[in-house]
C-alpha cells in the first residue's frame, strides 16, 4: 500500500530534506526508520524538499510498503525508530497513484523574526535576529503587492531551473507579540528560496530601508538583484500542505 | 563597582549554573566573558544555582569589576563574548553590599509539559513529554494544598543539607493551549528540586493516579518517598527573581 505521512522536524541538525553526501537528511532518516521497522528499502517521496536548516510541522511524504500493519499505526512504529528531532504526526493509506509533488496543493509557511538588541537563547534556533526596530505596519502595507498571481522571478534564487515562475499567494499574515514577529504565507506553490527572499525584502521595508510601494517595482522588475537578501533558513517552518479533498 | 546582571540561557548544553569539573557551566561562561572583556578574573555570585539542563529567562548574578564603562553597557559588551545560548538581558550597578542569595526575593519558575502521544521536535528541549491524558482541572484542585506556608520536606531531594524546610508558595497557575501545559509557580524560596518534585506530584494528580486531596497528606507526611518523581530538568525555566525595592 501507499502510505501518506505528515512529518514534523527540527531542521537544525540536518542538511535539508533530500538525501545527499554532505550529512544527515530528513529523507534519509525516514528511509532508515522504515528499513528498521519493515526490513524494506523503499523510496520516500517528499512533497517539499526543504533546505538545510529549515523546520517543518507538516511536511508530507509517501512510500510504498508491504505490511499487515494498519496504516494509521505506522506513525507510532516509525516514531519509535526516529530520532527526537523528527516525528511522524500521522499516517494513513492513499491511492497508489497519489504523488505529493504532482497534486495541486496549498502550502503554508511561517517565518519567525526576533526583533531585539540580542538573541533569545531559548528560541535562537527557530528565529532570525533583527536588531533595528521593525515597523510591522509598513510590512503589512507591502504585502498588498505580493498577494495575488505574479511572476515571482525577483523572489527566486539564481540556481533554479524552473522557467514558469508565476505563482499565487493567497494570504500573508504578520503578527507581533513583544519581540517576536511571525510572517505566515499561504500560496499554491513556491519557487526556490521564495519565502526567504520575500521575508528578506519585507524586513527591508520594516526597517524603512525601502518603501512598501517599492515591493511592487521589485516584483515587476523580475530581477532577483532588486529584492532583499535571502533571510536565514532557521527562521522558516513549513507549517502545512493542504491537498483539499484529494487526501483526507 | 558591583554589577547586577539578569541572565537568560538555554541550559541544554550545560552542567547547570555552578562551576564544576564535569563540563561547561553558566557561571564559568559568564566568568570567561568578563575575563575576555575586562581582563579581570572575578567571582560571579549567582542567585539561583540551577541544575544541569534547567533553563532561565531571568536568573541573577553579581560581580565586582573595575571599569569606566557605564554599568548598563556591560550587558552588550558581555553578550558579544558569550555563546548564543547565554545572554545578559540587562545590567546595572547595585550597592556593594548586595548579595543575590542573602536578600529577600520572590522567584517565579515555569514548568512546561507536552501532553501528546509523541514529542514535538520543535520544543523537545524545553518540554517534558507525558503520554497519558492529563486533566488540568484535577491539578488545579491540588494546588490549594500547596499554596501557602508549609514544611515542604516532601518536595525536597534527599541530598539537601538545609534543615529549615518551611517555604511560602504565593501562587501556582496552570494553563493549557492544545498539547502544551504550563505550570507557573511563585514563592519566596525553593528547596532542592522542589519545583520538579511538585510537578512530578501534580502530574500524578493530572493522570488520576492519585487524588488532589492526597497532596495534602503528602505534604503533611514530610516524607520525600510519598511524593511523585522528580520531573525532568529540561521542562523547567527560572522566569524571574524579584527583589522588590532593593533592586530597581
Amino acid at each position: 500500500m501507499r502510505v501518506f505521512v505528515e512529518i514534523a522536524y527540527d531542521g537544525t541538525g540536518y542538511c535539508g530534506w533530500q538525501t545527499q553526501p554532505n550529512g544527515p537528511t530528513i529523507e534519509e532518516e525516514i528511509g532508515k526508520s522504515i528499513k528498521k521497522e519493515f526490513g524494506q528499502v523503499v523510496p520516500v517521496i517528499g512533497a517539499s524538499r526543504t533546505d538545510s536548516g529549515v523546520h517543518a510541522f507538516g511536511n508530507v511524504a509517501v512510500f510504498d510498503i508491504e505490511t499487515k500493519m494498519p496504516a494509521h499505526k505506522i506513525a507510532f512504529a516509525l516514531n519509535g525508530r526516529l530520532p527526537d528531532d523528527i516525528k511522524i504526526v500521522r499516517s494513513f493509506q492513499v491511492e497508489d497513484e497519489f504523488h505529493p509533488r504532482r497534486c495541486k496543493c496549498c502550502k503554508t509557511y511561517e517565518y519567525k523574526i526576533w526583533n531585539d538588541i540580542f538573541g533569545n537563547p531559548m528560541n535562537r534556533l527557530y528565529t532570525h535576529l533583527v536588531y533595528g526596530a521593525i515597523d510591522i505596519e509598513k510590512m503589512k502595507e507591502a504585502t498588498q503587492y505580493i498577494i495575488g498571481t505574479h511572476d515571482f522571478s525577483s523572489f527566486c534564487s539564481k540556481g533554479s531551473r524552473i522557467t514558469n515562475r508565476v505563482r499565487t499567494i493567497y494570504s500573508i499574515e504578520i503578527t507581533q507579540e513583544k519581540q517576536l514577529i511571525k510572517i505566515q504565507v499561504n500560496g499554491n506553490g513556491f519557487l526556490y528560496n521564495m519565502v526567504r527572499i520575500m521575508v528578506g525584502t519585507l524586513i527591508k521595508v520594516g526597517l524603512e530601508i525601502i518603501k512598501p510601494e517599492d515591493v511592487k517595482t521589485i516584483i515587476e522588475s523580475k530581477d532577483r538583484q532588486k529584492a532583499g537578501p535571502t533571510a536565514p533558513a532557521k527562521g522558516l517552518t513549513l507549517i502545512e500542505i493542504d491537498y483539499g479533498d484529494i487526501v483526507s
